[in-house]
């Protein structure tokens, strides 16, 4: 449940999109790495928040206690600590496992790929942050996946807004993960998760409610660091002032035409410390719709500077920013597009099928396909001793073999082979 | 315990290596499919022998019992059945997972890589498996590992031997995984085996011994098929047929030379019904050992025309014959070698660090940067304010950036840039 299996069609366009991702991720000198999908089920506890209940665990078969792994986060702050690495920009591009209900016409299943991209290391403010935001960007454009949004937050400006409305500091982390389901329910039912469920007071609920609906650009980063209260939480104007920064790197990459500072934006994730983003497809569902409509999240990150010191004996720290890719809801509108578009894509590279159009001339095909093999062509032939020429010339246009190599007897005899354009039908003895 | 994380240094050489692997599986047309890493439990069960035991059990936390898959040969039919394929010519590149004992010195390994290439169908007898033998060939022989043998055998042969020795039917897998540890230990105690722990007779045993430590060529099959007893076998003869026509084919692809057919080969899985073969590297220990010492497996593969019967309701058969390459052995080799020859693999693949030579200069390096990844150029930067020059040279050094474009204040009022060669110091302006 929740799996499946990819046939070459879709393995094919699959292998084409992940490339597309690598490549930027290498276009930004990330060195690779590969950790495994069994980790000790102790390193994932306690660091997904609410998605610690969907965690795979093996059974205890004697030995260790694991677990699969929920992401590739997690993961990568735990190799840092333990090789005591303190700087490091890698991708990672690998299958993860969560419990979850499966929604799978909207690309959400059991196990599925990430693509990450972090920046581990202490460096100067923001330049990592918008280094990560460029990424998201140049991808969701390469892509041409049509109009796009990313949304951006801090959570110290979130821990702000919480304290100057009176939320007790015990009460951050479920108050955030209340926060993050306004986008996809209405402000009141939010408010009422939050006083119901999560016990906050309804003043403080109503006070959160004018901030965390605030949406826009420079604009409303110099507006904030004016507000009374606000300007007053260390916490908040340090965001702010960063959040102001990262509108300027963003400026000199020509981005911010892109970007949103969206208070609403939370994650649901407990190890955010600084900048989160997300990237939302925009999808004009019909022309009469004035306001665009969203199809959902297809990237996200954030800062994550503590991490990585849960894994280490002492503590230590080692500053995190990063990126991960949603390939599968990317991967799924490919596969409508395609589907749409009625190409076919090739699920092979085959250059040449070798042929034969008389009986009894099997070691000729074998011999040529070998002498082909070791010249580093791909050459296929069909695994009959005497197949027709009619079903040979008929599989290359199935499978979209551009060329078949043919030996009859006057080949053979005249030490030549016959090269046939299998779309055009001409053909050279050479 | 038997896993490992791969730093940038092996990643970038297992890049390197499986992509070696996959080009010949696509230079021989074959479509890549990926399925997940869980199956059903049931799915893997009866199906490997005494592997069976070494299957990772997922706990069971509510809905399907899972496990996870032990290698890629099981799924692999199972997607047939389950999509009813009965022809199809696919590769697969994943991880596999085993409870076994690791030797992670040998490369052995509880969670590895299998690169298998597998041909569905039902075809005239031999053409497929002799492809499966070439691919084993041209992989070895581009990777240069140095002198190899692949040796093969045929299930229906060991079977034929089996009952001309009076060995009855149930007894013949038993039999079979005992014959298989001949390459690690010596007749005697196989024989021992057989007869304590197998239940085989002193006399059956004996007569197995005089055939399994047979192992030539096209003469011994010649023999074999005039041998009183064997020749009496229908399945032993049909093995000893077909033998000889693999060995034609394999004449014609000019392989024979690395090919030895070896009694003693059995292979530990239940599902192999036809031919079996296994490639190992043969490594000079030194000069004065006159017989070249195996340093074990590092493919393997055979005939299951079975297993997919085994999954579909009706039981209808689709013929499969495969090989897999052992690719963390092989790793190990190649990781080896390196390290003794010194050399160092880059693990990025950056052209270009943007460098500034003097403070103030950040939204410079930004702005330049920004439309050199815009134009498809792998560029680096340091994620500093103002990083001395001195550092991002040595930078480039460090990482084998070959190229440093050095914008100053004068470049700046110039509108030029300063592409530097690391290496030979040159700068050109541009």
């Amino acid at each position: 449940q929740g799996t499946r299996d990819h046939p070459p069609a879709q393995a094919a366009l699959r292998e084409r999109l992940l490339s597309a991702v690598v490549s930027c991720f290498k276009r930004h000198g990330a060195a690779a790495i590969d950790t495994p999908v069994l980790e000790l089920r102790e390193t994932l506890m306690g660091k997904y928040g609410e998605g610690t209940k969907l965690i795979y665990e093996l059974q205890d078969q004697g030995g260790e206690l694991l677990a699969l792994r929920y992401d590739l986060t997690v993961p990568f702050a735990r190799y840092l600590a333990m090789n005591k690495i303190t700087n490091m920009k890698r991708y990672h591009v690998a299958k993860v496992y969560r419990r979850d209900s499966p929604a799978t016409t909207r690309g959400r299943y059991r196990e599925f790929y990430q693509c990450d991209f972090d920046i581990a290391g202490q460096f100067d403010p923001m330049i990592p942050d918008a280094e990560c935001l460029k990424i998201v960007h140049e991808i969701l454009s390469d892509l041409q996946l049509g109009d796009f949004v990313i949304k951006v937050n801090d959570r110290r400006i979130l821990n702000g807004v919480f304290a100057v409305c009176g939320v007790p500091e015990s009460k951050f982390i479920p108050a955030c993960s209340t926060v993050d389901k306004l986008d996809k329910m209405p402000w009141e039912e939010v408010r009422s998760e939050m006083v119901g469920e999560k016990g906050l007071s309804p003043e403080a609920a109503d006070r959160i409610g004018e901030y965390v609906q605030l949406h826009g650009g420079l604009d409303l980063i110099e507006r904030l660091l004016q507000d009374p209260k606000l300007s007053q939480n260390k916490l908040a104007k340090e965001g702010l002032g960063d959040m102001k920064l990262l509108f300027e790197y963003l400026t000199l990459f020509g981005i911010t035409g892109k970007i949103c500072f969206d208070l609403s934006l939370a994650r649901g994730l407990d190890y955010y410390t600084g900048v989160i983003f997300e990237a939302v497809l925009l999808h004009q569902e019909n022309e009469h719709v004035e306001e665009p409509v969203s199809v959902g999240s297809v990237a996200g990150g954030g800062r994550y500077d503590g991490l990585v010191g849960m894994f280490d004996p002492k503590g230590r720290k080692v500053p995190c920013v990063g990126v991960s890719i949603g390939i599968e809801r990317i991967f799924s509108i490919l596969e409508q597009r395609l589907e749409a578009s009625g190409e076919k894509l090739r699920t092979t590279e085959t250059q040449v099928l070798v042929a034969t159009p008389q009986k009894h001339l099997l070691p000729a095909r074998l011999k040529l396909i070998s002498e082909l093999w070791d010249a580093g062509i791909k050459a296929e032939m069909l695994y009959k001793k005497d197949p027709k020429l009619l079903k040979q010339l008929q599989y290359c246009e199935d499978t979209g073999i551009p060329l078949a190599a043919i030996v009859g007897e006057q080949e053979l005899a005249d030490g030549v082979v016959k090269l046939r354009d299998v779309a055009t039908r001409e053909e050279v003895r050479m």
